[in-house]
C-alpha cells in the first residue's frame, strides 16, 4: 500500500519476474529492443555518462563464436535464447560528456582524465544501465537471462576492444515452461536496513 | 507499442521520473522504505549474492557527519532532503551464500574464497542493487537524489566499517518545485546498440 506503482506492474518488474534459463522459440524483434532503450536510456548516472553499450548477437555466425567462451552451465541457454545481448561499459565515455552534459562541459577533462577514473566509473555506472536495462526486458514483457559466468578476456577480445570492458551477457526472450529454479530466498529488511 | 509495462508506470520509473536536487518537507516513512525493500529485493545479483547494505541516516546528529564528508554541491540538498541513505557494498557477503543459494551452498567456497573476488563481484552487483533501489524508490512516488560526490573514505569510516564500501548516497523525499536541471541528452540507439 505505500507504493505508487500499481501491483500489476510491481509483479512484472520484481515479484514475478525471474532470471530465465529456458526460452519460447518466438523472436525478439529489434522494435522490442528499440522500445526497451528508449525506456532504460532515461535510468540515472553519474555527470549523465551513460557508459552502457550493448552488442546484439543476432547472427548464427556470432552466436557460434560467442557459445564456447560461455561457462559451461550457460553454454546450452546462450545457444538456445532468442537473442543474446552483451553488456559493456565504455572506458571512453567522457568523449561523449560534452554534448551528455552541456551545463556542465569540463567535467570531462575535470574528473575523467585519467584512464583508471574511467575505467572505474564506467564500471560502476554501466552496472547500473545494466540493472534499468534488465529492469526494462521486463517491461518489455520478456524474461532476461543475466550471466557473467564467461571468459571475460575472450569476449572482449572477440566483440569488443580495448576501450569496451564486458560487464555482462544476457539472453533475451519469453521463457518456457520451467524456465527457472525456486525463488531463493532473499535477505530480511533488518539484515539489509540500518538506521543511525 | 512494445512494452507490456503500462505507460503511466513508464513515466513514473523512467520517462518522468528525475534526479532531484531539492525536496519538500514531507518525511518519508519507515513503512515506505521498507515497502521499496520489499519489491527491489527480489531483483536479480550473480548468485543471488545480493551484496548491497543500506544505511538511513534519521537523527540529526548523523546527518551532522555526514554534511561535511559530502562535496561542497551536494551539502544543502543532502541536509535538507527528508531521508538521506548511504548504500554500501558487503565485501562479506558470500558469510549468507549457504542460506541465500541453499540449491548450491558450496558457490561460497568455490568461487569467493578470495577478497579481492568478492570486493569486486560486490562493486558490481551492489551497483545492479543500487539501480533497482533506485526504482522503487520512484515507484514509491518518491524522488531519488543518488550522489557519488563526497569523501568515500571518509564516509566508510564514520558510518562503515572496513567490510563494507561505500557505493553512492542516494536523497530521497518528494521533489520540490524546481527540484532538476532540464533534462540532458541521451545517446542515441544507434550509438550504444551494435549487432553482430
Amino acid at each position: 500500500m505505500s507504493l505508487a506503482l500499481d501491483p500489476a506492474a510491481q509483479d512484472l518488474l520484481f515479484r514475478e519476474a525471474r532470471t530465465a534459463n529456458a526460452f519460447t522459440d518466438e523472436p525478439v524483434t529489434e522494435e522490442q529492443v528499440q522500445a526497451i532503450y528508449d525506456l532504460v536510456k532515461f535510468g540515472p548516472t553519474a555527470f549523465n555518462q551513460t557508459p552502457l553499450r550493448i552488442v546484439l548477437v543476432r547472427s548464427a555466425e556470432a552466436r557460434e563464436r560467442l557459445v564456447p567462451l560461455m561457462a559451461e552451465g550457460n553454454q546450452a541457454k546462450t545457444a538456445s535464447a532468442p537473442l543474446v545481448a552483451i553488456l559493456a561499459a565504455d572506458n571512453e565515455f567522457h568523449e561523449e560528456l560534452p554534448k551528455l552534459l552541456p551545463h556542465f562541459p569540463q567535467a570531462k577533462d575535470m574528473f575523467f582524465s585519467e584512464r583508471p577514473v574511467r575505467e572505474a566509473a564506467a564500471g560502476v555506472n554501466a552496472a547500473l544501465q545494466a540493472a534499468y536495462f534488465i529492469v526494462g526486458v521486463r517491461a518489455a514483457g520478456l524474461a532476461a537471462g543475466p550471466m557473467t559466468g564467461f571468459d571475460f578476456a575472450a569476449v572482449q577480445k572477440e566483440f569488443l576492444d580495448d576501450d569496451h570492458s564486458p560487464l555482462m551477457i544476457v539472453n533475451i526472450g519469453k521463457p518456457a515452461e520451467d524456465a527457472w529454479f525456486p525463488r531463493s530466498p532473499r535477505l530480511e529488511y533488518d539484515e539489509v536496513v540500518t538506521t543511525v
